[in-house]
């Protein structure tokens, strides 16, 4: 049910890339249980214009490394379960991709249930009831 | 009020493409009753390697026609007019641009009233007070 | 804590591009109190068959021009300050960027503190507890 969208730089390798895609799915379904085939994500490479970040904001150092993750999920976590998400995902790109914990921005939108559906034209998440609207 | 990103394999015609934005379109009319105009969409056409999806979870056999599509809109739609919103979509896919059911995923995320301002500095859908912040 | 995503039809100059995603964020440091250093905004520049918007929904005349303004933040602002965002955006891009009232859509996805991480794994603005999940 995450649906996650990476937003980087261009200039990063095709290798690079995966590896940040595969540490953050490893962080979701570490973190937040996702199942591992639940894995939906689009990735971003932007120009430095089209990606505007501050260098310093809350005093980290970000560089043209930043990788911004965008996740959509069901609000059904807590807040320790944000929290290591977060630490995980950053502990995933540093090991695996290179990416310093400073360059990793994340930020969650959280829906509900029955705001899902995977294919077949079906709410995948609620009781399906075959009443039309 | 619903603002729509669908994002596709590059590779659709024009034709193809603009059938499954006036399908997912259709289906909010008939399903959230959106206004007719009251349309707005996003296309993004993406590589393969920037588009990452699970060939079957949930037991649902995707391929590369895979349509995400991405829908805020208005909280005050219940658990039935969501079921009907993917329903609508996916006949309308199948029947107008030749998607399979099995390649239509969509996802919402929820706003309310004083979330959207359509034009001249206004929140559209709230009483107009003159009151500054 | 607020990200911007700005998307705009191709052909705007990069001098207008920067005066457009500077007074969005001046007005969410006016009327959102966000910190000036808090700034991260994407600029998708599209073409016209990936951004189709309606031309007088809400009987408001939109051009080729349009600038659709999505802005994911707190929420802990309350109407006032959504309708003061809408205006003040409208009020920087209309004297700074030479775009009409009418061309400014602005749509808002609000979340919660714990939401957001700005680097190094932590949840930004809540205490930060080493418990793991």
């Amino acid at each position: 049910m995450p649906f996650t969208r990476i937003s980087i730089l261009k200039g990063k390798s095709p290798d690079q890339i995966r590896a940040i895609a595969d540490g953050v799915h490893h962080a979701l379904v570490e973190a937040f249980k996702a199942p591992l085939k639940d894995r939906f994500q689009i990735i971003e490479q932007r120009t430095a214009e089209t990606l505007i970040y501050d260098k310093d904001y809350l005093g980290i150092e970000r560089t043209d490394d930043l990788v911004v993750v965008h996740i959509t999920a069901g609000r059904w976590r807590d807040t320790a379960q944000k929290q290591a998400l977060y630490r995980i995902i950053c502990e995933r790109l540093s090991v695996d991709a290179q990416v310093r914990p400073e360059d990793v921005l994340v930020y969650l939108t959280l829906n509900d249930k029955d705001d899902w559906s995977f294919g077949n034209g079906i709410a995948s998440y609620v009781p399906n009831d075959a009443s039309p609207s």
